[in-house]
């Protein structure tokens, strides 16, 4: 700990973990299975396979293996952009005059400019394994889907990919950068699933819903030999992907013998939470380390903290198998100002199962706070962070005002998860004082709590 | 040579230069001096202190001194976003299955986008120093711009940014960009300026361009106490602080035992280019290596190959300094369809200079080609590159391919300056096939040379 510690901690390469951490091998509480929507029972993979690639599935039911490893061809992937740094605050440290040491896994140097990447070309990876054509998704803000359009151009892959109506039309940059990759993109909802001509016929105004376009994604991936869809977070193989991001995090906090007082993320599906705080979560679960660990999330879209622990449509659609998680109902849709992703109405199982067993904690945070924060942060550690990526940062330098008043010198830990660059329309509102913080009723919520499936 | 490679060579913190590196002490030929373009006589450092920081005006002038101690603050703030990788593009080399042996220094990851950070920071530096105010400058695809309005929040000075008006309607998102970093942005020209309303009375529907920007920055400099005048590129002081690109590039090389055959830069006022080029032009200047240098510039643009190397005004308005430099006149503006920057009519006195002596070469490439190229190169090195840095993305990219044919195994080097988050525009036309590849007349050229100043 005497030897200074440097502005950006980067591990060699060779220091690159060789192996995936799966949290659920530490968890006495296994997150609830998945049921098929119509029996609810639990999905089998042979089920699961006519979704999802076969090696995937596996992944996504092994509640048993700690550490699973990970291809050396996605471990060379990795290599174009890990491993990635950990970059001390010292910059907004000084600014806030905080004893409070900060800091952040920054995820955004690559061009898809978040840690979607991470479970993006693995996904790939083992469709093109598995010998498929291509693979289909949807996308909310665009971060996913930029990931997948450049995983599956790397290895040669078709990829559709269904964009949530309102974000294709004020992000035609995010689309174009897709189509570089070779991407098709689909305005969701569209006239060319089943699925989405009967949303049309429903309403025919809407402006679409991530759960939307994931029921768009999947009926053309069982509809067409040589598919499979593919989630950008919320699955626990996803969380399994992005634990990259939490490994890493401890390889470098280790090498310095730093420890965390508490570690903090943005949650929306909760991919990039579940990866950073995965083997974390596992020393504390094992008794060898204790922290707070921090989920923040939108006060527009709070599954956390005002949502219900149940079994869930995953879609809109109603096509895809339950989830048991913190959900606001499969209808909910965050009001339209509501800007950049974390607009999920649920929230993976495993995080979900953590939270309800209380070994994490949860917060909402209106929009304009988060863009104030990221306007400060962005000024002194010069990044321009993702609004996702915000709400983290939010809650670090709440926290580490807490320390200025009381003096002590705790150690934050945060996901940097992405950019702003596709994000400047959110930006604009809020340098012109047109972004408000709309939060939903109690009376909103409990009609969408009413769309909830019945359970036995 | 025995140790593998990694995908990306970092620097420790501690190998980072502690000098900038002023390839001018090695050069036989200096550059010509700037001339008063009145009197034509030589500037003096107060005559140049009446535009430019005192500090910078001495590097500006400063022939002799090898290297230049980087200030502790300015080192500082590099290591926010420094060293920069050097990666060896294994994919790049493994799709187009040659025998070259691909290396590019990556400038993109910063919030900026583009190597012009580390200027932007040392001009910003020294105008804080000097007790001023704010800077003023010009910035036509933004990168420069953004650059500046980076560090002067950091720092906290006032920054006015003139922004050629073309770019300023056809990319709202780099004004937004600069506004969240507390820049003000006005469209080029304008009528806040003397100069401004001259060019509007005289030609109302021009976009701008960047020689008219350079006049009514400069205009508001002399005119405002406390503020001066800073500039992107051109200039020999901003060549000398890009030189860390260079210095980091080499000192990567040497850790691996690395000898490059050819280092390529895309060149528009050779900013990036000169700081690449600066250390190993003086080893070659000094007879202790020898490469190939190759500046590629657009075909639209094109001051190497098709220039006249004589003194010429640096802006429209002719206010400023005249520089003996390769040059297209000072009236010359690409044609519309020309995408992102490399867009100014002259050339940086330096590498003028060492062109005319023969040191370097330079090639033009058109337009689609090096979209061409940029896509190909996104494909596989998974970073989206800038138009202007897949200039030297072709360049190389045709090189490695004649080392294909020949089956020579050559160490090609190459700068990546920034990405192209923001000319998502360009890559439209590109996509849909709406992209040309105009080139200047000879008489069109001989148009713009009848602007030249007459000298004695």
């Amino acid at each position: 700990m005497s030897e200074k510690i440097p502005y950006k901690i980067y591990l060699e390469e060779s220091e690159m973990p060789d192996s995936w951490y799966n949290v659920r091998a530490d968890m006495k509480n296994k997150p609830a299975p998945l049921l098929n929507p119509g029996t609810h029972q639990p999905m089998t993979a042979e089920e699961l396979e006519a979704v999802f690639c076969k090696e995937l599935v596996a992944q996504e039911l092994d509640n048993e293996n700690r550490f699973i490893p990970i291809p050396q061809e996605i471990r060379d992937f990795y290599k174009m952009y890990r491993p990635s740094p950990l970059v001390r605050a010292y910059c907004l440290e000084e600014k806030l005059q905080t004893p409070a040491k900060i800091y952040y896994k920054f995820e955004g140097n690559n061009t898809s400019g978040s840690h979607k990447l991470n479970s993006a070309i693995a996904q790939a990876y083992y469709a093109k394994n598995q010998g498929l054509k291509g693979v289909t998704t949807e996308t909310g803000a665009g971060q996913w889907g930029t990931a997948l359009a450049m995983a599956c151009g790397y290895l040669g892959l078709d990829c559709k990919v269904f964009m949530v109506k309102v974000s294709y039309e004020q992000k035609p940059f995010r689309r174009e950068v897709m189509r570089t990759y070779g991407a098709s993109v689909t305005p969701s909802p569209s006239d060319t699933t089943e699925v989405g001509r009967k949303i049309l016929a429903e309403f025919p105004d809407t402006t679409g819903s991530l759960g939307c376009a994931i029921s768009e994604a999947v009926e053309v991936a069982v509809s067409n030999p040589g598919y499979r869809y593919v989630l950008g977070s919320v699955l626990n193989q996803v969380l399994l992907h992005q634990s990259i991001i939490g490994l890493e995090t401890k390889a470098a906090l280790d090498k310095y013998g730093i420890k965390p007082d508490m570690i903090i993320g943005c949650a929306g599906g909760g991919s990039n939470l579940g990866g950073l705080i995965s083997p974390f979560m596992g020393a504390k679960l094992r008794g060898e380390a204790d922290y707070r660990i921090i989920a923040v999330e939108p006060a527009s879209c709070p599954s956390f903290t005002r949502g219900v622990y149940a079994y869930d449509f995953c879609d809109t659609g109603m096509v895809c198998p339950l989830a048991k998680m913190y959900t606001l109902g499969s209808g909910f849709i965050p009001a339209p100002n509501h800007a950049g992703g974390l607009r999920y109405h649920g929230m993976s199982p495993i995080l979900s199962q953590l939270y309800d067993d209380g070994l994490m904690e949860a917060v909402a945070v209106p929009q304009t706070s988060v863009f104030e924060a990221a306007e400060q942060f962005a000024r002194v550690e010069g990044i321009l962070p993702a609004p996702e990526s915000s709400h983290a940062i939010k809650v670090a330098i709440d926290e580490a005002m807490k320390c200025k008043e009381t003096g002590e010198e705790k150690t934050i830990v945060f996901g940097l998860t992405g950019t702003g660059y596709f994000d400047m329309v959110a930006y604009e509102k809020f340098h012109d004082g047109k972004m408000d913080d709309y939060i939903p009723t109690d009376e909103e919520l409990q009609k969408y709590f009413a769309t909830l499936p019945k359970m036995d």
